[in-house]
């Protein structure tokens, strides 16, 4: 039985998934603590993502020591985590992320990258690999279901890579985490989207204290 | 005690409350029936709006006869229209409703119409009687509340005066009946309002099969 592909991201109530695009090297570059667009940037993101910080499974997997919150929040994000066989993401949450992550890249499994760079894999401590892709999205996820077997494809970002599989009707389900946070400007989930190319089911609605897990699969029309 | 102040809409997953911006009075026209606009718009409205077309309260309140759904969809639609002890509606909605709504007005309450013209108060079979505000929606607002007595004030829409009130700080909940839809372009429900202002938080969250329902407070900043 072959896995599903997905995405999971949060949300803002008002259809953002980032604050301006700002790239991820400049909001954690020295200069981005004095830059006004780096700090929104970073206000914004931690307001999105407050619902997560405080959690056991976060904590844990970021290494950032013992203790957190369990309880719903806590056993999504895990489980969202735990159904990754693989993941796969564009460029420049690559380049961002080379730069931000720790060395043991938060995955945990491998991962491809569809870039334009030629690049051996690389292989971070505790079982992340980057791939490096060059032919484009669906080859990318071709070798990506085949790395994943029976496990799941998490396209894991960033948004315009999201996008450009959603509207190619590649993505089976998705989870939307939604945050009671309004951003009014920055990356849209669903701009590019062709609202009339895919047909949306609610699959399952959580809700903890804070936000409302959402999972909807998709169809194409 | 006071009564809250709320509006409570149905919003497709990408932020969108209503298509793009065509007039009630031009969709329900004969020429509408040709006009793509006009037909775009009644198809998104009804996918946006299928959740509800089955329920029971639907039918009754409509009078489109005996039977319908219950459960959790038809409880909350009910439990939002026993709360409303007054509506608020800006002039596009009255405009296009009087033309499209039945001699009995489905409101049940005193509604207050913010408006230019000048016009005595319209009493329709049923108990719907139509007040005409000229001096802005704070005045529309106040006389709401003093009406309402200790129920609820609801902000009917159209969405710009939704918005309209939310921006200003007057709204102290609203409900999103969250739907598995994708619009793409119409209009945004937090399109004009400013996100630095508001803080959200999440009151409730209550799926059915089809959509969430989701409350939130509202506090200024």
């Amino acid at each position: 039985m072959a896995g599903k592909v997905f995405f999971s991201v949060t949300m803002s109530l008002d259809g953002f998934m980032a604050p301006d695009d700002v790239p991820l090297d400049v909001v954690f570059s020295p200069e981005g603590r004095t830059d006004p667009r780096a700090q929104r940037w970073m206000t914004k993101w931690s307001e999105l993502q407050a619902w997560a910080f405080p959690l056991r499974w976060f904590r844990e997997n970021l290494h950032l020591g013992e203790g957190g919150e369990e309880g719903v929040d806590n056993d999504i994000a895990r489980a969202t985590y735990e159904r990754t066989g693989v993941s796969v993401m564009g460029k420049r949450m690559f380049d961002g992320g080379e730069r931000a992550w720790p060395e043991e890249a938060p995955f945990h499994t491998p991962v491809f990258v569809v870039t334009h760079e030629r690049r051996d894999p690389w292989e971070r401590p505790g079982g992340t690999t980057f791939h490096f892709v060059n032919d484009g999205i669906e080859s990318a996820l071709d070798q990506a279901r085949e790395s994943a077997g029976d496990r799941d494809v998490r396209i894991a970002g960033g948004g315009e890579t999201i996008q450009e599989y959603l509207d190619a009707g590649l993505v089976d389900e998705f989870s939307v985490t939604l945050a009671p946070v309004l951003f009014g400007t920055g990356i849209r989930l669903f701009d590019r989207v062709d609202p009339d190319r895919l047909t949306l089911t609610q699959l399952s609605s959580t809700a903890s204290a804070r936000v409302t897990h959402l999972t909807y699969t998709v169809t194409k029309r």
